[in-house]
């Protein structure tokens, strides 16, 4: 069965990472087994320079891993920007759901974090698949509206809609 | 086809990465696509301490990927301490050869890094599946021996066991 994905969205400094660090541990108290993604258009730099993984990368690698007994990390360069989907396909095994953080052009279920003193208009609308708004005020837009804090009225919904009875 | 893999085995500061530093540019030239994997039995630390990837991992996803246009970055729990074999087989695709960083006790084709000053002796022997020494004295123990440096006669090596003709 192909898992579920639902992205949190929301302009810069909405609070999408703090909102998605309540969230997981109240999806994975539940019992699933929730993944992450997160796009960084920029680029990034995630190994430390000078660590042998690092220095196989720099030489030319085009897939780099590290295994330890806890964990596996893998640094590999993408032939273009991939969609979720293919993220998705290429790279996630053996969990439940799937959070992206931003992402707000795709087609996926959508939560929008919203923050009133940012001064600015919500992101998306109901027809762009939105389930659901976290904010700071009541909003009456035709989706369930939360408080900007309430992770486990979300986790409910996300739930409800794509976990439960799968 | 199965990917090949050939370990680089070798005591502590025998020079295992900064061979690789050379064998890796010198069989991309040739134009292979290479893959690294490095073991750390206790662990690694590789993701950057405030990050929002970092955050989604430490709130408890099993999974976070940080995508980018260049870039894919995965960081995944482990159940346990997979082998290379079964590295090879949930991460590694689209590649001609995977070089592994230590490793000695695993069953491929290894290339022993030996430094007379360490005054210790090999780890491995013909018959561990050695395939090749690089060295920085003559060593005369029925494998092909290379100088430490001479990463283009260890490609040929591995290029003419396990990549052409393939």
């Amino acid at each position: 069965m192909t898992i579920p994905i639902v992205s949190i969205v929301g302009k810069s400094d909405s609070g999408k990472t703090t909102l998605l660090e309540k969230l997981i541990p109240s999806l994975v108290q539940r019992g699933y087994r929730v993944a992450t993604i997160k796009h960084n258009v920029h680029g990034f730099q995630i190994d430390h320079e000078g660590k042998d993984s690092w220095r196989h990368k720099k030489a030319g690698a085009c897939l780099t891993l590290i295994s330890s007994p806890a964990c596996v990390a893998l640094i590999e360069d993408a032939a273009r920007d991939y969609s979720i989907a293919e993220l998705r396909e290429k790279y996630i095994k053996d969990v439940d759901v799937i959070l992206t953080e931003g992402h707000k052009g795709n087609p996926y279920p959508k939560i929008e974090v919203f923050r009133s003193q940012l001064k600015r208009n919500l992101l998306c609308r109901k027809e762009d698949n939105l389930l659901a708004v976290a904010a700071d005020i009541e909003l009456d837009i035709g989706v369930p509206c939360f408080d900007i804090n309430d992770a486990e009225g979300l986790a409910d919904i996300i739930e409800g809609n794509f976990l439960k009875n799968r």
